[in-house]
């Protein structure tokens, strides 16, 4: 195979493959950049004798179209696909541009990082990680099957979807949240001194990615521009009505307007509502969870050894939920947390090996205490 | 001491204070909140019988007057200071409604976790980090003084500034931030069903303080409403500045438009530049850092075994450099990488005696190698 461009991302797909001893032939326009790829042992420089079964083109955005049609013409590959986050653009550049757009199908392997440049690879770095095909109505089925050969050799996911689709959720879930991103981290410019203090993992969190190439992401968001525009004028309408609404409380008497208070709890919800949509993993599940209740006789001191216990369990204490035991006039505690169902009996032994009351089914009318005292 | 609101804040105060020996009652309009605070081993349930030293008074903003004024009426203690991540609203509640405004300081800890509530709490949460405290004209040196020694008893750093000063920052570093989070969360709420499989850790960064309580934050933001508005509002500006850019680009030739392109770069890059803004620690200044140089005979492999290496070391790769050594037609490679000053000798040495060629000047004109191949 060759790979056309040898920054993060192509030479992470050179490294993958080429752990399955498939020879990877190296290319970029920047000399150095195919000396440090070929350096870390992904492969060999240079264009190969005769036409390889795949190329990736790992380029911006923008270059597909052009380098496809380059490489055609040279016959650098009987296939070719690409790793470009945005893909109806692409699709449309190579129905345009290029000589045979039936051997190639657009990529996006969805993974990164916010380091580029060949030094920042893993051979890891898809493993298990969705990559997204956009086969058009031309493209080979010969084309189709030799890429996902090459996702499998990475370790990765293929799901193949409609280009303007793909563009679309990209654009929801990548290419807005890296535009708010920016525009946040933007207004921390002119920032007094005391803002490096003040400043926490929160506000870190949220402009992290704002440290991306601005020219990259020109690119992309360019490339995308018509479904971020609808994502981030939503998002203004919202920032309009939250402004309304500080904008009223600022006069506001110190108590506050309900109605108002009460606009943005709603605001702020809609946030919590929308995280738990990207939660899910590959299926969209989380492993079944079973109940655990643990009884504590309400000594000082116990809920903390509890906690610590459960740590080293695996468990959260974020998920854990104490109540007062509500048939005595006792202090004992009913502690209920949530396990996965695979580990649950696992814990309950655990714990009871460790002197703990625990169960996997809510205690009946029952004197509470560990184990040991009831025993 | 007393804490009076035993959530995640209160009850991590009470643990760090307990750990030194300090008695600590505990209270809070949730009963369950206190025994579960108990507990902990945070302290005592209940009113002390005469006043204590200091009193901290965990709750909402919103309140913080009124419970002020009901703990001194009472005769709780005879200095109290808040928690409260907003100072202003707060210094002027307690300048109407204490009866004794000298026995108070305004404090804010930067510490907190996503969750909140007693179970979450942890005795070392505050540890390093900054603590401001807001003193008014009023405010007695015997208040200030326990205050300082609480936030000593803590581990945190005080900070002391003007409420005002310091509720402009925290819009700017915590309460805008968190606002664009819920903004970009909310968007997600109609997410197609392939969006989980697309989201990777950028938009779960962008958006993760969103998952905080809604009506927590929505009192937060109400109570600084007018600093976190004019934050807000100058992001909308830039916003509706890439809003057009984008629209512009949606209807421009696959080539786009040079000078749309160049207005979004300048936007990205201004976010680049507000980053730089929050990295600084506690003196905004990062440690001394040295560079460092290894030259390598340029076989496949060697570098990526260098890169190894240096992880081993606590070196980021993302740090290196790599260059042809421009000396010789030979394909040995110059790579540099910064490494703190008080680290720099022991990374040297440690990668000599592992055969290297490690150096901390930039080498003259020298035949590539690693050290054994010279020697």
């Amino acid at each position: 195979m060759a790979v056309v461009g040898t920054g993060l991302i192509g030479t992470s797909v050179a490294l993958a493959a080429g752990r399955h001893g498939v020879k990877v032939h190296l290319m970029d326009r920047d000399e150095s950049a195919v000396r440090a790829a070929v350096a870390l042992g992904a492969g060999a420089s240079g264009v190969p004798a005769g036409p390889v079964d795949l190329a990736v083109l790992a380029v911006p955005p923008n270059a597909v179209g052009a380098v496809l049609a380059e490489q055609q013409a040279r016959g650098l590959a009987h296939s070719y696909t690409d790793v470009a986050s945005v893909k109806h653009t692409v699709d449309r550049q190579v129905l345009h541009e290029a000589a045979d757009p039936s051997c190639f199908v657009g990529g996006h392997p969805l993974a990164g990082r916010e380091r580029s440049g060949p030094l920042a690879a893993r051979a890891n770095l898809f493993e298990d990680r969705s990559w997204v095909l956009t086969p058009s109505n031309v493209t080979s089925r010969t084309t189709l099957n030799r890429t996902l050969e090459l996702i499998a050799l990475c370790g990765a996911v293929p799901l193949i979807m409609d280009s303007r689709d793909h563009d679309d959720v990209v654009a929801l879930v990548s290419h807005a949240p890296h535009a708010v991103a920016s525009l946040m981290a933007a207004r921390l410019r002119h920032a007094p001194k005391e803002a490096a203090r003040l400043a926490g993992q929160g506000v870190r969190d949220v402009t992290r990615v704002a440290a991306g190439d601005a020219l990259l992401w020109a690119d992309i968001l360019g490339a995308n521009a018509a479904p971020v525009a609808a994502v981030l004028r939503e998002l203004r309408e919202d920032l309009s009505v939250l402004l309304a609404a500080l904008d009223r409380l600022a006069v506001a008497p110190p108590d506050g307007d309900r109605q108002i208070a009460k606009e943005m709890v709603d605001l702020l919800d809609q946030g919590v509502a929308g995280l738990a949509e990207i939660q899910g993993r590959h299926d969209g599940e989380s492993p079944a969870r079973t109940r655990v209740w643990v009884t504590l006789d309400g000594r000082p001191g116990e809920l903390a050894r509890l906690l610590t216990a459960l740590t080293e369990f695996g468990v959260r204490a974020d998920d854990v939920t104490v109540r007062p035991l509500t048939d005595s006039g006792k202090p004992g505690l009913s502690v209920e947390f949530a396990a996965s169902a695979a580990a649950n009996e696992t814990l309950i032994s655990g714990l009871v090996a460790s002197g703990w009351h625990a169960e996997s089914a809510r205690p009946a009318r029952r004197a509470p205490g560990k184990a040991e005292a009831l025993a």
